[in-house]
């Protein structure tokens, strides 16, 4: 099974500025992952959450459920990447950031599938995050990764 | 005029995550604003840089070179916020980052025109960013901010 806080000492010591961020990996069950942030080391000039944080917060959430769904599956030598991602701002987060990542199941398993039959070298795949405060919905980012087998 | 270090000096007073990445304003003339950050802080688990590192960057410098734009136009009374991105990743950036961010000079003085005209509360606007490393492209971002006289 996936121990999720070696995964996030993994994540913490290979990229410092998950560690600034001070970003921690809460649960991951069934292509859905939880994160969350405190907003003092993630404030910007208007005293809520710096656009660039969450961005950047996101982009990582991404990575990581895909990350944690292959290794889940059996799949450990992935090596995923962010191609593109759409981001919209919809309001301020004023506090603590509360993020959930999820792969859609059905595109998840048809990019398994052919990943494992070794028909396509690199495939595309999408994640939704959306970002919340105190259940208001701040952001929302849909990211285009690639994966490929090392 | 603007004094670019005095404009660093705050925004990394109130931007925690500016100080995280290292990054600095260089060079800002005629809607054009260069910025650069070291690897070292912004690097992933795969040795290039994070791409959460990547769009933070982006996303500031967009916010960056619209603040100045209508600081240098005497408007000093804004507030800026982003509200939507869509970024590409071309490739990895394998070293020091450089950043440009640019304000579209006609579609600035339309929307620099209507908030002095006061004939539109909030105005939206584009800013193009792109990140290199060694001339080569490694990211190019379209961010859309709102803009409003305080």
């Amino acid at each position: 099974m996936i121990d999720l806080s070696t995964f996030e000492a993994e994540c913490r010591r290979d990229i410092p500025l998950l560690n600034a961020m001070q970003l921690s990996l809460r649960s991951y069950d069934n292509l859905t992952l939880k994160l969350d942030a405190p907003l003092a080391p993630n404030i910007n000039n208007k005293g809520t959450a710096f656009g660039g944080s969450i961005a950047s917060i996101c982009l990582f959430a991404g990575w990581a459920v895909a990350t944690l769904g292959f290794t889940e599956h059996g799949v450990t030598n992935t090596e995923i990447v962010v191609y593109q991602s759409e981001m919209t701002f919809l309001r301020p987060a004023r506090g603590h950031l509360d993020v959930v990542a999820h792969l859609k199941p059905s595109d998840f398993r048809e990019c398994l599938d052919r990943l494992q039959r070794g028909s396509d070298k690199r495939l595309r795949f999408d994640v939704r995050i959306d970002l919340y405060h105190d259940d208001e919905h701040c952001a929302t980012m849909r990211g285009i990764y690639v994966v490929w087998l090392k």
